[in-house]
């Protein structure tokens, strides 16, 4: 590609040109936000254009370089976040009612993170109201403007697929990263639970929020996660593990990598296209010199009980206290949701808890001898806007949220890293991702993995 | 002291007779089990007596040693085993009739350790039933019989305090291997949580459960430390760290140590007999070179809410099903409160999580410049049995359980070592304990301050 527009640059692209002062920081800003202005009205990603405080920024940054201050590949770069995280002086509001008004004193710690990086924010994308679902009805996505960005951070993936940002942060308690980078055609990527800190950060599951970037690309992907990964005193889930740089093995290829292919569960109720288009990008790591093993997936009956019996109770309590006083302003869906965790016992979300422990075991038995597990993102392509449900061949209808959540809540009940991998397209046109899991703080593995794939195809560079 | 017989040594005074072969392993082991033979009927320290098998294991042990392959300080001593510990092929009942019948397979994970460091198992001690209470009803406390032995690992205190066993294993959910130490007159560690595996162990509340020492001298509780520490992939709370050898620097003093000592919270409410035998020990300690330093308890009116509102829906959960079938078995107290936590919501539960949270992040920037924390073990001394409540002088009732478990709850929620050891008696001549908390994984540091104090005085001495 040869872009013309800055915009259109990837994170890498943008940032190469701004270290080499070939481009600045302010005409890339200006750029995107135009592109934002041409664009978002159609596609409804943002939930606050930062246009003034971005272009202060990209002034800052701009001189900064001009003196010899380069920061690094996020510095001058355009960076959409997630409106679940705080930003000093700027409306965060979850995509809710509840918070129309609320205007943070400080930063999240990803956000102070990305500044200190030198990342110009140009605006807070949407989220389905409090992470609470996969549709994020208030955004469309760019590939298909009468479907779904999925969810819930739906404004972050559309935000990255219409080239609106170079990169952007969004949170994963049940697929919220991957589910709108599989929809969306991005790269994204699920850390590893305590990779990053999510102080600052609107709750909805604290044993299942995770923080992750999504970006047109795997290198985008590892250039944001050396910059918001770390410990935290302040997120006492965040473990004190060094952060390597991300980037740095991205080229070594798959040789000698044993990747686990599954027998069970991920493959048992899937669109045909889909399972073809991973079944292929399986193959292709297969070519690219990896070597296939068939797992047997543990536990499959007890992920979509124990993901709902954690996450629906811990909901209710972070929001019981709004609920009792702001009720009426909560959207049917998710009022109804935190109703219901209202009357759910502690016994019975304690033993989600325990079976959640025995998954975590059967996978870590399940590792034993594999670099890494392959499976699709999800079940199925971008549902359509107003599409509740999916009816499969045999005439069972499922609810798109337990559709898009049953592939992805693996990786939050085992707080493994799970990356999400453009890896083809169905016969309307729409994306398909590939998912890669690995061990526990092997970010860069997962990374390498998605980049040989990457590398060989390129589905990446499609865009809406 | 000079002891006449052999059941009287300390467990490191009969290794060094053992290892330099002055004693014989089945010599000990006969005098222990004509002490319990002689003692238990009037004290009820043992749920079983496992005289046959503790024969064979001092046997086998005697021929080891006499063949040059002594395994250690524990060869050939006698330990006892609190009931909720698995014994392969000896009934283990946790004290319940629930669980008359029950003969497990297998060794929990520290009966294991014992067995394999040469240790000689004479019994299995009473607990209050399931660990549910600190009354232990089944047990008299050898200082005086008609005063409970503490619990809920009453067994385990009252047979070392006996001498009916060289040490003894306990677990420790909100007190319990702490409050019979303290009124037993023992030495008693609650290790920091994760650095004992609790796998084949009777569960009270799994994210509050410990299992640790309780012995006739400080060094005895390290020398056990050694052998029953350690990472355990069947426990997930274990963590992979490093086993010290915890007896290594115990004589080093306290010299260049800073002491925390509590402006608030732990002589709010106090016997002031104990009070001021806790003071006076602290006074020793700052004789002997320790800095001492006031500080204030982060979040005290929280200890008791998350404590309680932690343990039991999730001693519930363990035994619901069990409760449905055979819920007449158990006792009237312990079914109470198992009916009880069936009731409790998971968002009163998730938020008791996350106070626990808030406790721990206080205790650590409390921790900030300290390096263990003094305070009573207890602020009272043993009840009478069938004393249900303590009266203070201003006419409050508390009850006996909340009386012990306010004072050790902090380290149970925060999950930091805690010892007891004895500092004194009261003017009825019944034990009072000083407790030592320092930071994870300190426990050489906690037993190097109670070794310091130990050494100075001579209450271990003393026996009932």
């Amino acid at each position: 590609m040869n872009p013309v527009e800055p915009y259109e640059l990837r994170l890498s692209e943008a940032a190469e040109r701004i270290r080499s002062r070939e481009l600045s920081p302010v005409e890339l800003t200006d750029s995107v936000l135009g592109r934002i202005e041409a664009l978002d009205e159609r596609v409804g990603a943002f939930a606050a254009v930062m246009g003034d405080r971005a272009v202060g920024a990209a002034r800052a940054a701009e001189q900064e370089i001009a003196g010899g201050r380069y920061r690094g590949p996020l510095h001058g770069v355009c960076i959409a976040v997630k409106d679940l995280l705080d930003t000093a002086g700027v409306p965060t509001t979850s995509s809710s009612r509840t918070r129309a008004d609320n205007v943070p004193a400080a930063n999240a710690a990803v956000v102070d993170h990305l500044e200190a990086a030198g990342a110009v924010i140009v605006g807070k994308t949407h989220t389905h109201e409090f992470a609470y679902g996969v549709i994020t009805p208030t955004t469309r996505n760019p590939w298909d403007l009468d479907r779904i960005p999925g969810g819930s951070s739906g404004g972050s993936g559309a935000a990255v697929a219409a080239r609106m940002c170079q990169g952007a942060i969004g949170t994963d308690t049940g697929g919220s990263v991957r589910i709108p980078a599989a929809v969306c055609g991005t790269v994204g990527l699920k850390p590893t639970y305590g990779r990053v800190s999510r102080r600052g950060t609107a709750s909805l599951s604290w044993s299942l929020d995770h923080i992750g970037p999504l970006t047109g690309s795997v290198r985008d992907a590892a250039l944001m996660m050396d910059v918001i990964a770390g410990y935290d005193r302040a997120d006492p889930a965040t473990r004190d593990v060094p952060v390597p740089r991300h980037g740095e093995g991205l080229s070594a290829g798959v040789e000698n990598l044993v990747l686990g292919v599954p027998r069970n569960y991920f493959f048992d109720r899937i669109d045909p296209e889909v399972e073809a288009a991973v079944r292929a990008a399986i193959g292709r790591l297969e070519d690219l010199g990896a070597e296939l093993r068939e797992v047997d997936l543990p536990h499959p009956e007890l992920y979509m009980p124990a993901e709902f019996g954690i996450l629906v109770p811990e909901a209710s309590a972070y929001h019981q206290e709004t609920l009792r006083k702001l009720g009426d302003l909560y959207t049917e869906d998710v009022r109804m949701f935190l109703e219901a965790g209202e009357l759910m016992l502690a016994t019975d979300y304690i033993r989600a808890q325990r079976v959640r422990t025995l998954i975590q075991q059967g996978w870590r038995d399940m590792f034993a001898g594999i670099d890494a597990v392959l499976a699709p993102t999800l079940p199925a392509v971008a549902a359509r806007a107003g599409e509740l449900a999916f009816t499969w061949p045999d005439g069972v209808e499922e609810p798109v949220i337990n559709c898009y959540v049953r592939t992805s809540a693996p990786g939050n009940l085992t707080g493994l890293p799970a990356l999400s991998v453009p890896c083809g397209f169905n016969s309307e046109g729409l994306p398909i991702g590939l998912q890669i899991i690995g061990r526990p703080f092997a970010e860069p593995t997962v990374l390498r993995i998605g980049a040989a794939y990457e590398t060989a195809t390129d589905w990446s560079d499609r865009h809406p």
